[in-house]
């Protein structure tokens, strides 16, 4: 229970920031102690005779300024104090900093365009079951649920490995390992690669769990800005030849978070660079098999005849997120030094989701699925560009990905992502402001449009919310022109 | 194909060790290369004309040296060259030191004592089945397969959490995240809590995954002896003043190498010492639930209400190892970094598994399976303390541990535990020498029998010709008693 709220409908001030205002006191006065659980919006709506959108725009914001968090289907809770806490004994606070964290991804909102991820409702639910009922009846299973390989499963390395051979994806030099996803690939390769200050060359703006991995290994971290085209060749040219770099991490196809990929004829100019000031190559090849139409472009690593190139792919995006699966395709060396690190962090990946989807793809579900995720996700590209095109005010940009799951919009004016989130909230709908993909450039006048997860008849509602609001934003701003937009955080 | 190997059996040198040299030689000359695969054993016993055990102790001593990999299953592979590795470009030699695996946890036996794991013929597959294909055939299947939370899968966070309040064990101030094992854990602590120099206190012996994630975070590690009840309250206190460590990790129950507890009295002791200094306590309980005979001992979170204990628990040790899900309990702010760090590592654990092992925990399974496993485990440890009563030479030392899986000898004289191992690989034995456990102490004539996946039969068998060959080589050193032993490695 929050007690007694009281908000004033004629202040001026809008009602969800009121509310806001009102539970940051609570958190001050320690009413609220971090771990409480806030009344889920629609009881709290019923309470305070608000809208429901309000309380939730109430809560986006709070959570936005890290003061709560939301979980899918358990709700919101107190994330930080805003005094101290103290515990006893111990001064928590002082041996641990606040963490700041990765909000408003999980923010609710009707329209959420603010996860990069498959639609739940498209998984093949059926086949699922039926692969997954194989692999539990079978013989193997009692391997399967032993202590395993930190290499991986042995049968899934084997599969992926041939199947990377065939594709001219892994010479005989390569080796590969499985990990949870690409996630635990980046933060291996960042642990074996550049924990000693070493610099790494990012794009900008990139994907921020990539950003944060590099962060976090004590890499010096340098980027290149990405352009319609991704990375540009030239730019990347003088980056390396003045900063050295020991690697440069790109996502040449369907980027995230601008959707861009690379022409074939840069991607061989790249590799030509690597090679030429012995640069590591890592390839983030995540969104690579999400082409909805376009020419499509050889993987770096296929182009990479000099060993320079660490390839990751997962099955996440293709299938099921909620299966940690992941591999690394390298040099035996680095292999190596990531089965050290991988036998350390974890010992080994969770044998039964490799298994299970060892045999998803070895039926030929797995190829199935894809042909039907590339269909539905061709229909999600049109609407989303075409309602860019229909509803984005006058002066806007927008990527035109030819796949994936990303579009980047710029507003045009003085627009900051932020403050048009906390209106669209309002309205039921999220997305991630630019902020949280910058590395040196601000980006605050950008967004990322994540559409893997809707319909294209919720991605055309939401763009046109999206839209709408930026335009009456625009217009309220043009007539206050003087007066500074107040800061959101 | 090895190619031609000359081996002299009048030599006076074992065979074993003329074909690992062989083998060697052919590393240092780079006609086999990292990531070749060595013939299977039984080939080459035939191709050679010798016994299978006594290729299986040549590779179990090449492995030991760093110089190949056995991959259960798949076969044993070239896990370094002699030579740099010139791959096209890339110096990898340079950018990547040389890896040391630890590596004899895997090599081939009859009747290996090397793995701290449960016995895979005790799995109770048709109760894993059932359950698995209960989760897979709800409705919550769809849900499961989706992105999660980095805290773990709602509906078994919620179950651990309310038995851990139900046994005392977390308060209102403690949360819990759910990890990849308690490997995880550990590396997961090692990263927020002592990555910039911090002092942290060991056990000695320590399960070297566990020395290893605290050597890699950069922490100053200290360490405190082991002893017949685990470490001792006035030997931490000594370390504690002295150092004023940011944390001590203790297995208090049970503790890999050693089976060592911990008195409740010395317990308590170790929470007030804590308390005391101010020091961050983190309880590896892996092992806590396999207490076969003897007084129950309440976990050190239990009897902390100060709020300075991390507790570690794990499904590995109590049901399936392949399916990768531990836990932490501890402080909200502990948790807090936890998961933000989960989140950039891997961004949460496998739900498929999580759910499953829900289903088997809720159902009632798992606490069906911990008593026959209690019972079996109780048969292990008889069979494993008489045969140690029976065959150990006279003036070995052992410990009597009342439950887990680890069972640690010292061995009389001046017997080198890795001489040993050689010695019984040839006899199809295998086990984990000493020195792998060591932090600041040599314990080279000690060694770890872990009986936990071995019939009562096997580990008779195993722990009699284990004595024996002792015993056998005491004698031959005694006649050579100026001649001092060739080190293995």
């Amino acid at each position: 229970m929050l007690g007694p709220v009281k908000l004033d409908p004629e202040s001026g001030v809008p009602l969800y920031r009121q509310l806001a205002d009102a539970v940051s006191r609570l958190i001050d006065q320690g009413s609220l102690v971090v771990g409480d659980r806030l009344p889920p919006t629609r009881e709290l709506a019923g309470q305070l005779g608000l809208n429901r959108t309000t309380i939730s725009a109430a809560y986006a914001w709070l959570e936005n300024a890290g003061l709560i968090r939301g979980h899918v289907g358990r709700g919101s809770f107190v994330a930080r104090g805003s005094q101290p806490v103290q515990m006893a004994g111990l001064d928590w606070n002082a041996i641990l900093p606040r963490v700041e964290l990765a909000a408003a991804a999980s923010a609710p909102a009707e329209i959420s365009f603010a996860n990069s991820r498959p639609a739940d409702d498209a998984f093949p639910m059926e086949q699922f079951r039926r692969r997954a009922k194989e692999v539990i009846d079978s013989p193997d299973a009692r391997e399967i649920l032993q202590l395993g390989s930190p290499l991986g499963y042995a049968p899934l390395r084997r599969y992926l490995l041939e199947q990377a051979r065939h594709e001219g994806l892994a010479t005989n030099s390569d080796d590969l390992i499985v990990t949870n996803g690409c996630q635990q690939a980046l933060d291996l390769l960042a642990r074996v690669l550049a924990s000693r200050g070493e610099t790494v060359i990012l794009e900008d703006p990139v994907y921020h769990g990539l950003l944060r991995v590099f962060e976090r290994s004590g890499a010096s971290i340098v980027s290149v800005p990405v352009t319609e085209h991704g990375v540009d060749p030239e730019a990347l040219e003088s980056a390396i030849s003045r900063r050295r770099p020991r690697a440069v991490v790109l996502t040449p196809s369907f980027q995230n978070p601008t959707g861009a990929s690379i022409p074939t004829a840069k991607r061989r100019r790249i590799v030509e660079l690597v090679k030429q000031f012995g640069t590591i190559l890592i390839e983030n090849d995540i969104y690579g098999e999400l082409r909805y139409h376009g020419e499509p472009a050889p993987a770096l690593k296929r182009l990479d005849e000099s060993g320079h190139t660490i390839l990751l792919r997962s099955y996440s995006k293709v299938s099921f997120p909620g299966l940690r699966v992941g591999w690394v395709i390298a040099p035996r060396p680095v292999i190596a030094h990531l089965a050290e690190l991988k036998q350390t962090s974890d010992l080994h990946s969770d044998q039964l989701s490799q298994a299970v989807l060892l045999r998803f793809a070895e039926s030929g579900e797995l190829a199935r699925h894809l042909v039907r995720t590339r269909q539905d996700g061709q229909l999600r590209l049109i609407a989303a560009r075409n309602a860019c095109a229909a509803y984005l005010p006058p002066g806007s940009k927008y990527t035109t990905p030819e796949g994936g799951m990303n579009l980047w919009v710029e507003l045009p004016g003085r627009l900051d992502a932020r403050d048009l989130l906390a209106k669209v909230q309002e309205q039921g709908v999220a997305f991630l402001p630019g902020h949280y993909f910058s590395v040196e450039r601000s980006h605050s006048r950008c967004l990322r449009l994540s559409f893997g997860g809707l319909s294209p008849d919720e991605i055309r509602r939401g763009i046109r919310i999206l839209g709408e609001t930026a335009s009456r934003e625009l217009a309220a701003s043009a007539e206050n022109e003087f007066e500074p937009a107040p800061a959101l955080v």
